[in-house]
């Protein structure tokens, strides 16, 4: 992929740039409808709205400003224009670690087609690299496409693609792994790679970004170094998610794949670690890690384990919500419930006799809270310890979407024959952080 | 009902303080395991641990000390005892706002079995008011026992009571009312009174309390005291929800009915606003209202709508869910769904044709997040798209929880004959400040 000196700039903006001897890589001053803003010039995508120039901020963000009639653009230094090129080939780079960016889809690989608005998964793994070249300074990047997937089209099957693609990658010798994911599913991809790739050797990070990497706004880039980064450096072997600690784009906070969810629709700071903290933060180039019981980068505990059953129902209680729909769901076929109950863990009185049913014939009931952060606690009042009664096992302070994947796991590992105290004794064994017996203390965010 | 002068103490306790001639009222200071305690000696429930008492410190808030070998006591100053007795007959107090007190249960109205360890709902609204004697100096104080309730068996019925009980009360000329609630469902609670109640002359204010009144880390106390407030002093007629804002006593927060949910299992500041901010906020004895859209006490605009239907059913999505469970809900009767689905507002392609036969028949199907913070957008990405032409409705920033208990509203208000476009219609005009097509400015807490 060649980048010519205004790749992506066409009609006045490209002449205005053309007069004053810029080219892609130039440290130039722009002022705008009396604001100032000062930047490396960046390329763009041929299909974007032409009056906008890209600049890479001081801070590494990238910003979109629009040129309008009074817009003066001048130089201020020439840059160092390999800087901007595809990055070298990886033999020209010695000592850097290996590590393999494999592309799912999502948004952190899309781009907005700007006729319809529409944002469209487009971008590889190999675009990725030439927009944010620094990714060559931190390590020997490879790149695999393997899906190109909006998240919420994510199955059960493709969990199993990439947990089979991470482990070729981790048998073919690579320091780390990131893998770009949308970020609608992407706390339950991530649950789900922590159970079927078990204290690997070596990191594997999702990223996603919540604006599209042609976007001004993108926190692409920002979340797309930190996850290589810590696929490069990092010191432990865990599966983790790099997003926004806040909004801003000074911190990116690693979380621990069994414990992140997206808790905001659209903020560049959606992904929040519930019931637990940040296993590290990268910020300033660094990477701090703050959880002390991670599996250490190179431990020879690597467990591969990609079966899953999909025969695993979540179920959120309403009031008078009627509960013939578990037998319904039961009689299709399915394996195992987590009800996502309110409070410490309850349902409505009436659904005690149909659960005790389902259980007795050898289904499983698990009990998580739609209350999110705490932990469920069944013994407190009397609906509870009835549920108790009737067979239902108290996830403790399992995130409900991390607790479905872990019992589609479960019933996938143990398989067709399992009996129900096998599948409860490990829903309730702590495999990949997912699950404590007691809470972390209280916290400033809980 | 009588308050001996040492009411719940025996065995070594009693005779401590019967040594220091020290009776309930009397401020006292305890000194165990070298760390000293000031407060006024409160009164206990009879079947509490015996080697513990219950002081009420200066801020309001009661502690329990255990008392060891090697604690003393000793007594600082007599008791004014009154304040502590059952309060006063309403005709002693004249001038003071009417305020009714309407008891449905939860753990603000319970008491834990000691021997057990279950908390069960016992105390009435009688009871409360002798505990928190503090009331009868905010409001002349009526209690109405309606239900006693956990609130994970609060039903639509239930939710019609209360309405019907409320605008008994508002009839009859209250000047507020107050509703304990069991805290599992006092968001969907919320909700449907602020449907069923549309503004109301008066504060209709919900309260609960995460730990049962007789545990010295009760925050029954300090919410009742602000909700029993907020009913009589607050300039404005909305249902709000009474709770903790921090962890610590100092500031309750009153939510808006429609904005509300629990988001902690367990913590005292388990409630938080969503999309929204508090509407007032109950610190040091005085009332702070912040939201400027309110409607004012005495208004004229009071409806009364107490209609429900049952039919309408909220659907969380996850990672390979068959959309199958739709039709046989809608084959069972079931009118609408409220779908919860991921990001921006997504389910996976495979939903897209089932979703069109139901909206073709009839029946509605709106779309939330299941990311509970920020608001739908279903045009920005294919899916998004391909399910609003399938005939979804996006419900903006509704949270799921309210979303439903509005669908099972608007059902019950426009009958069986209604069409999907007037259920649309109604779903998206904002009736109790449920839904506001845009956002707020990004505050700290989103």
């Amino acid at each position: 992929m060649d980048m010519p000196e205004l790749q992506g700039y066409s009609g006045i903006v490209r002449k205005l740039l053309e007069q004053e001897n810029i080219s892609i890589g130039d440290e130039i001053e722009i002022i705008s409808d009396g604001r100032k803003y000062r930047g490396i010039l960046m390329a763009r995508y041929e299909l974007a709205d032409p009056n906008y120039i890209t600049l890479k901020l001081s801070n590494g963000y990238n910003i979109g400003i629009r040129v309008a009639e009074n817009t003066s653009i001048s130089k201020i230094s020439a840059g160092a224009k390999p800087m901007f090129m595809r990055p070298p080939k990886p033999q020209t780079l010695s000592g850097l670690p290996n590590v393999i960016i494999i592309s799912t889809g999502g948004t952190i690989a899309s781009r907005v087609e700007y006729r319809t608005g529409a944002v469209r998964p487009a971008l590889n793994a190999d675009d990725l690299l030439a927009i944010v070249p620094e990714l060559a300074e931190i390590a020997k990047i490879d790149t695999e496409v393997l899906y190109s997937l909006f998240s919420e089209n994510v199955q059960v099957q493709h969990w199993i693609g990439m947990a089979e693609a991470v482990d070729h990658f981790i048998h073919k010798g690579v320091d780390g792994v990131v893998l770009t994911h949308g970020t609608d599913t992407m706390g339950y991809t991530a649950a789900a790679l922590s159970f079927a790739l078990q204290k690997p050797p070596v990191p594997i990070v999702l990223v996603g970004a919540q604006r599209s990497s042609d976007r001004p706004s993108s926190d692409a880039a920002t979340n797309l170094i930190a996850a290589v980064a810590t696929a490069a450096k990092a010191p432990f072997g865990e599966v983790v998610v790099a997003m926004h600690k806040w909004h801003s784009d000074d911190i990116i906070a690693l979380h621990r794949g069994t414990r992140v969810i997206k808790l905001h629709t659209s903020s560049r700071d959606a992904f929040r670690s519930v019931n637990s903290r940040p296993i590290a933060y990268y910020q300033h180039g660094e990477l701090k890690v703050v959880a002390n019981d991670l599996n250490p980068r190179g431990s020879n505990n690597y467990t591969y384990k990609p079966k899953f059953d999909e025969r695993a129902f979540l179920v959120k209680f309403f009031p008078s919500m009627k509960p013939d729909i578990l037998s319904i769901l039961a009689d299709s076929g399915i394996r195992g419930f987590i009800i996502e109950g309110t409070g410490l863990g309850h349902v409505s009185s009436d659904w005690v006799p149909i659960i005790r049913e389902l259980t007795e014939r050898g289904i499983f009931v698990g009990m998580t809270s739609q209350c999110k952060f705490g932990r469920v606690n069944m013994n407190v009042y009397d609906t509870g310890r009835d549920l108790l009664k009737a067979g239902v096992v108290p996830l403790d302070d399992m995130l409900s979407e991390v607790a479905l994947v872990k019992l589609m796991w479960t019933l996938g590992n143990l398989g067709e024959g399992a009996g129900l105290e096998e599948i409860k004794k490990l829903m309730l064994m702590n495999i990949a952080g997912e699950i404590y017996s007691r809470s972390l203390p209280n916290t400033d965010s809980w």
